[in-house]
């Protein structure tokens, strides 16, 4: 976190105070020399961003063990070597329909790498998935202080396993990912929460990875639920105290 | 808005139910018939997206009156039509750096066209902001409905000029500077309220246009912070009910 001169006013009475806001850097990331991405972030748990985006974009697979990564913090820049190259038709595709700094659209066969046969179900009773979103939402620390980040976490049946923060959604998402590669977690049983929308694209970077489930505190798109459905990724939303919405669940009919 | 059937629940017990959720759609956008980008976006106000994006990338400037756009709602796709064409190497750039989906990092001469020095300074009384504030957080329809988007408004100093909403913070801004052009709105003595945080993407965005100031219910990065300082754009956040932060007034000192 920095600190910032700023006015605090109440009415209209003006107080200047040291307030602390969310840091944020550009993360540029280099695979094999090749500078793939550069990436609007919170300045902690690099390796996991680098890694994870490499993953959720499906440029690595989570089962390559070639992968060496490390961080140069002066200059933000992550140095990525691995066997062999990146898919450099993939790469070029993606940023030429991703140009604009917000959507992912690219689809090619690694897509259905984890696609609806292979995935667990999620086995999780609503009453743990209630206690895991509130453990959840109470352990964000910098959200307290700054009001300026997201967080996502990994939780297994009984528990989180970890939490990252960042001021993009999808970058914590990313950490998660590159956290588990690193620590070799298996990630068959277990399920992302996340303070943020859900999107298409959030659902299309879980595909890339065996997790068996999104749980939101927000709202999903009507694409980010088509997605889900086809990928057999269950999706629940909405997760607020003892309510929730389950937009997708895997092996059941809502009809 | 969609329609999805859903399952409710509340504690244990459970309620199939048909609830809405937000549309998203893939909007991609051509200059001269070369495709530029493709965005996520909420598919309403396609013609002031797809301008606004192409301004606040800097691709077309504010006084460019040789623009023409069609949209295809079939394909959701935008045919942009200009005089000469996009400068190719800022788009290659742009794209290059940006090819995650997240960061637009590129700066190129334009972004110096409406530095501090010809930006109009935000004349806004505190009571005057709060009150825009409650009323932007009160339009907004489809937040209420679904939760799933976010929304921008264009306001001069006494009324909200008109307001956007779309699923990705960054698009709901491209369409509210997207419709300033079609309108021929004069945007030196307007700000945008804004329910989404405030990064740097921002502000560069907001720097592209004449617009004097940046008002958010959320919090800004650090970045964000610097950004708007160098190029003379107010920044204020954390706008609820009579309190608020300035982070950054033109020709005031916060020391």
């Amino acid at each position: 976190m920095a600190t910032q001169k700023i006015i605090k006013c109440r009415g209209e009475s003006e107080e200047k105070v040291v307030d602390r806001v969310t840091e944020e850097i550009p993360f540029t990331i280099y695979v094999n020399e090749r500078e793939i991405a550069t990436l609007l972030a919170s300045p902690r748990d690099l390796e996991d961003l680098a890694i994870g985006f490499l993953i959720t974009a499906g440029l690595i697979k989570t089962n390559d063990d070639s992968i060496d990564v490390t961080i140069d913090d002066t200059k933000w820049r992550a140095h990525v070597t691995m066997k062999g190259d990146v898919d450099t038709d993939l790469l070029e595709k993606r940023m030429y329909t991703s140009g604009c700094g917000r959507g992912i659209l690219f689809y090619n066969t690694t897509d259905l790498m984890y696609r609806n046969k292979g995935r667990s179900k999620l086995e999780l009773e609503k009453k743990k998935i209630f206690e895991l979103m509130r453990e959840f939402q109470s352990s964000s620390i910098e959200f307290k202080e700054t009001g300026g980040v997201h967080s996502a976490a990994l939780a297994s049946g009984d528990r989180i396993i970890t939490l990252r923060e960042d001021i993009g959604r999808h970058n914590a998402i990313d950490k998660i990912v590159g956290y588990a590669y690193c620590e070799k977690i298996d990630l068959a049983n277990t399920v992302i929460l996340t303070s943020g929308r859900v999107s298409s694209e959030v659902v299309l970077k879980i595909q890339k990875t065996p997790i068996s489930g999104i749980i939101s505190r927000s709202a999903p798109t009507d694409q980010a639920i088509r997605h889900a459905e086809a990928a057999g990724i269950t999706l629940i939303g909405f997760v607020r105290g003892e309510r929730m919405n389950i937009y997708y669940e895997k092996g059941r009919d809502k009809r």
